[in-house]
């Protein structure tokens, strides 16, 4: 087969950005930075924001919606927030001809606006816990842009969330964290995570402690792929959201804040996709089974029709490709691309044999199979590949992840991989160190590889370099 | 019962204003213009949008994403669309603290953005049609705005597709008005339209006809709930949307835009609002039965508990409210307010005769059911009074409709509803002299209630006044 992608052990960014072209995932957008996600792109994220709503959901937490623009003002309330936010803001300086009173920016993140609003709707500890979330567009300006993964306007889920006690918003923290983030990862998604503790130098600009999920991507990299804040009381000092308890006393609130993006997109791409394109796991994918009419000829059609009849009776997602007047091998090569888990190959010679060809895009077997045992053999073979594509994940993160003493080894490890490191022995200032190589602390861990509540003697730090 | 909001016949644009904040739909934005939506009023949306949404996916269009911010240039590629849209516009001027070579407006709709997209996608007759729509927010300049009615910023979907032949994206506006919208607003909100022809002076900025839904309110007025735009070659050739035909050939494709957005909500309030709040349409109702317990008791939780189960088992979204520290009577009036279909109300008096309250919003009756009727009831109920919500506006629309032959009648029965009049009655100069009086023409029909294909002679104007 004609080589459709740069191999990724040639040149991984280029791989990556022959993919998201050819599987038309997404394009540049017009203006820097931006990014326009084509209908196969977006049918991934709309799969993702399906999965994760759903958990969202399950912890008592309701959507809302709130506003594009932000007073700038508001961002100058809590101080490590504007710090961190005021040099990545888009202004807007005009509307309807005229110059505005005040600037305002569009939201990097919406704790600001969403403080304000939470101070009005907080009155008693019956108002408590408050749980909110949004599915939105943020912008953040950003110099060096790629599709997914940095992107001056992404698409992503807020969390925030107003509680009565610390003990109450630091368990809503973790739970968000488990329940939602790392649960989907694992489970829909197939990557394996590292669930943990950022260190302080890589904390969310005004929160208490930030948690993570970490992924390893196949050239050995770390991505983020989510974080959930414990933001103690600072945006509710900020924003005075008080409540008055069933003491009668009038008390601060404790807030938390988290959020996934379309930054996930790209870390699938990057943790299953390989030399001929992305692979999706059965669980996410959009279309699970492919169904291909080879070429015409008796029968084929009402077969196929069946067949697809069938699958989606037993709830399988199918798409059936009858373009007879396109080359097979181009629609092949694009299936490959797009990742479909499952190909069903049918055409005249096929039928003649009571066959259909099954090929499974994980490792691209091609097994012909009896017609009227196409949908079990369909079915097995999903579940079989979600496993598949975990466990090859698992162990190359295994594989690629070594338990050092000092940061120099730290460093030289994360030129292929994971370094573990007893944080005692890299602290801030190993971290330091790290980061002048582009190594940095992904997270913190307990030596059993649990999440720690804080910083406490005796975590383990994973350190890599990072998109 | 206290009077919870000002009554519809006092002041309904009061009404309006006290439902929306009573039932804590939405909220005033810090920004001029902007709306938070509240949980509350964002799970209607979420409703909307899952119907409709599968309405689109139904025609084979498919969702994507294109970005929030658009170059003033590609704006002034199109003459009438420029000057339809440029006083409305938010721009931004800086980013990353420095200021931006060409300034960019936040999209007001993105026919341009997408206009160039699709001149890079489209290439041949195969690559047609091209159907894309994006769920999305815009912004647009408004100096007196309304919660849900009329905002700076909105949550919409704007469906764009491109054709190779007049007739096909012809057929396809004309698809979504009837499959999509129509269908939407009659069978799912129980809102009686009007589907019809925009006027040459209502159509939107660029396009060869407008296609609309127009509804009635329970003022009189007239809602534009929706709208289909047959755009011809208008952006195909400011964009250069061209395709190599099968005869080998270059064509212009033609192309169509439309879109609903969160003003569905405003429209959905005021069409079956009533002096004690939203009722809202059982198909639509995040919340169909709304499960109360009155106060504990013995047997009562289990026995909630146990319905909850039977009505989610057979596919009713009920939520169950055993809140017993807040007086049963806020929390009713509460439930009135926001418009659950079917109120059941089980205490230990209900109990221990075997039964539980059905109260239904539509009518507010009240009746005891035997426990093992429940389920039965509930699911009857919901069908009842979905037909009766869509009987009841389309008996007001009759009553309040009025045949008249003259342009000054029009605007005299516009006073309290809809005129007909035969358009060559009225036409543009009667357009003109209407809308002095603050009366436009909602839409042309053909005397027989079907929607023209263009202005033909023999059509029949509706004119009122309009939000």
């Amino acid at each position: 087969m004609a080589r459709v992608l740069t191999p990724q052990n040639e040149d991984f960014p280029r791989w990556y950005q022959d993919l998201v072209a050819k599987a038309e995932l997404a394009d540049n957008g017009p203006v820097k930075g931006q990014q326009v996600i084509r209908p196969t792109g977006y049918a991934i994220w709309e799969r993702m924001v399906d999965e994760i709503d759903d958990r969202i959901k399950e912890t008592g937490t309701e959507n809302a919606s709130f506003p594009l623009l932000v007073p700038q003002s508001y961002l100058q309330r809590e101080a490590q927030h504007v710090e961190g936010f005021a040099p990545e803001c888009w202004t807007v300086t005009h509307a309807g001809g005229k110059e505005l009173d005040e600037p305002v920016v569009i939201r990097p993140t919406s704790e600001t606006v969403i403080g304000e609003y939470m101070a009005k709707w907080v009155q008693s500890y019956r108002d408590l816990p408050l749980l909110l979330n949004q599915w939105a567009n943020v912008m953040r300006y950003e110099m060096r842009t790629r599709l997914f993964l940095r992107t001056s306007e992404f698409l992503w889920q807020e969390g925030h969330t107003a509680h009565a006690t610390y003990e109450d918003a630091h368990a809503f923290t973790l739970r968000i964290l488990h329940e939602v983030y790392a649960d989907f990862m694992r489970d829909v998604l197939a990557v394996p995570v590292l669930a943990g503790l950022k260190t302080a130098d890589e904390r969310f600009a005004g929160a208490l402690n930030t948690f993570t999920c970490e992924a390893m991507m196949r050239d050995g990299k770390a991505l983020q792929m989510g974080t959930s804040h414990e933001l103690g009381q600072n945006f509710a000092t900020a924003f005075d959201i008080r409540y008055l308890g069933s003491d009668g006393k009038e008390h601060l609130s404790w807030t938390t804040s988290w959020g996934v993006s379309t930054r996930l997109v790209g870390g699938l791409i990057m943790a299953h996709g390989d030399d001929n394109g992305l692979r999706l796991p059965p669980r996410l994918a959009p279309v699970q089974a492919y169904l291909m009419t080879v070429k015409d000829g008796e029968g084929v059609a009402e077969t196929a029709a069946k067949l697809r009849d069938e699958l989606k009776a037993v709830g399988v997602r199918v798409k059936h490709d009858d373009r007879v007047d396109i080359p097979f091998g181009r629609r092949a090569v694009d299936a490959e691309l797009k990742g479909h888990p499952i190909r069903i190959e049918l055409g005249p010679r096929d039928l003649a044999a009571g066959k259909a060809t099954i090929v499974r895009r994980v490792d691209g077997s091609k097994t012909p199979v009896p017609l009227e045992s196409v949908v079990t053999a369909v079915v097995d073979a999903l579940a079989a590949d979600q496993a598949a594509l975990y466990d090859e994940a698992l162990r190359f993160r295994e594989e690629r992840t070594v338990d050092v003493s000092d940061v120099g080894e730290a460093v030289e490890a994360a030129a292929t991989g994971f370094a573990r490191i007893p944080w005692d022995k890299c602290g801030v200032e190993g971290e330091a160190t790290a980061a002048q190589s582009g190594v940095t602390v992904r997270c913190l861990q307990r030596a059993d590889g649990t999440v720690p509540d804080n910083e406490e003697p005796g975590l383990v730090a994973t350190l890599a370099r990072a998109y």
